[in-house]
């Protein structure tokens, strides 16, 4: 039985972007599934979940059934681990491999013994992320693939708009792929894992292009998206709430 | 003579973040302004900034006087320190807090001895200012602070919009900040320090109320911009290039 808990849907892009950092790292989890749409409407600003009926079993069954989650912006995951609670998906990354600095995949930070000059190319990657790719592709993820599931009409104007700037990071990305196999060098990172969630969802959405017209972005996409940990985000991202 | 060197404007909300981080750690470095809009039209997606002339003093004089540096996304600051060079402002930070760790204040990011979970949480609210409080408030501060200078024409519907986003993430703010002094706790952060350039922008391009409006956001701004080392910041913000 594991201590650590991670709490929202797995087709959540921040959630998945914990899932695959987790199984990375062969940390033992809970998985608890929230059905954001009928928690959101209690508090939409400092959202309090209340988990309180017997959670979907994923990979174990969490031995508590009633819990408050904060979640100050109201977004997933929640996570938990022994007495530590955080929200925000990098940040939660960033705490499972240094928490479990020993297990599973050694590098998502950098090499052990690459110091903090290897830690620092992972961050600065890890950033570029969040600040550069994230925007323009969340923007694409929420178009592509949950406002048709929602039932909600696309803006083609805002998918032509974040289709463009999404080009331009990825021709910035070209250019570091064609310097080293992953965007912080040799080894496969947080800074590329981080990546996988938007990615997905982009290229499912019918924007394969973006990727594949770009031969290093596409080498590193396939290297990247077949790895056994994002493989099993995405057979999870499938299988339907218990 | 110290070997960080900084490259870009201190007007810069991203390089003032950086220096406000190396001012904390009574880190010595230097300082070299750009013009970025002499710089940018050489290349616009990767730039190599050409620094040929003598730099401008500030508070060492660089012994280099030709550097050719990488800024993948065409943003400053870069960063270099002895061998190594970086780009993204919290990226830096973190790297400059890992690496003087026994300089200057040393719990930005968690007390000494405060373990993986105060790091963790300052984590956590630096994404949060990464993710939630920057958006908004970088068009806030290019529409009040930048556009204005340039000459350029403000956009009403877009400071009213950002503002209503920037106004619900302090909303979040006000209910951590009545439970602990800083965001992450008791100790001011690198999460609070990241908060700094934008905040100083919006406010002095007189949206204050914003933050006075808000009893405990507007105790945390009177300190944390109180501190020497944002002081500092703000004088050489005020210093004309040499």
């Amino acid at each position: 039985m594991g201590s650590v808990t991670v709490y929202g849907p797995p087709i959540s892009p921040a959630v998945s972007r914990v899932l695959a950092c987790l199984l990375e790292k062969d940390v033992v989890f809970n998985l608890v599934n929230i059905d954001m749409s009928k928690a959101q409407h209690k508090s939409p600003d400092f959202l309090k979940i209340q988990v309180a009926s017997p959670p979907p079993l994923l990979l174990f069954f969490p031995t508590v059934s009633i819990l408050l989650l904060n979640l100050p912006f109201g977004q997933v995951p929640a996570f938990q681990d022994e007495h530590t609670t955080l929200f925000e998906s990098r940040a939660i990354c960033r705490y499972i491999c240094d928490k479990y600095a020993d297990r599973g995949n050694r590098s998502l930070l950098g090499r052990r013994g690459g110091g903090l000059v290897e830690r620092a190319h992972v961050e600065q990657w890890l950033e570029a992320e969040g600040q550069s790719f994230n925007p323009p592709s969340s923007t694409l993820v929420f178009q592509l693939a949950f406002a048709p599931q929602m039932g909600l009409p696309q803006d083609p104007a805002a998918i032509v708009l974040n289709e463009g700037k999404l080009a331009k990071v990825l021709d910035v990305y070209e250019r570091q792929l064609q310097e080293s196999r992953f965007l912080a060098g040799d080894e496969f990172s947080l800074a590329d894992l981080s990546h996988l969630p938007n990615s997905h969802y982009i290229r499912a959405g019918g924007k394969e292009e973006l990727f594949t017209s770009r031969k290093h972005v596409a080498r590193w996409w396939e290297e990247i998206s077949m790895r056994p940990s994002w493989q099993k985000v995405v057979e999870m991202q499938r299988t339907p709430p218990a």
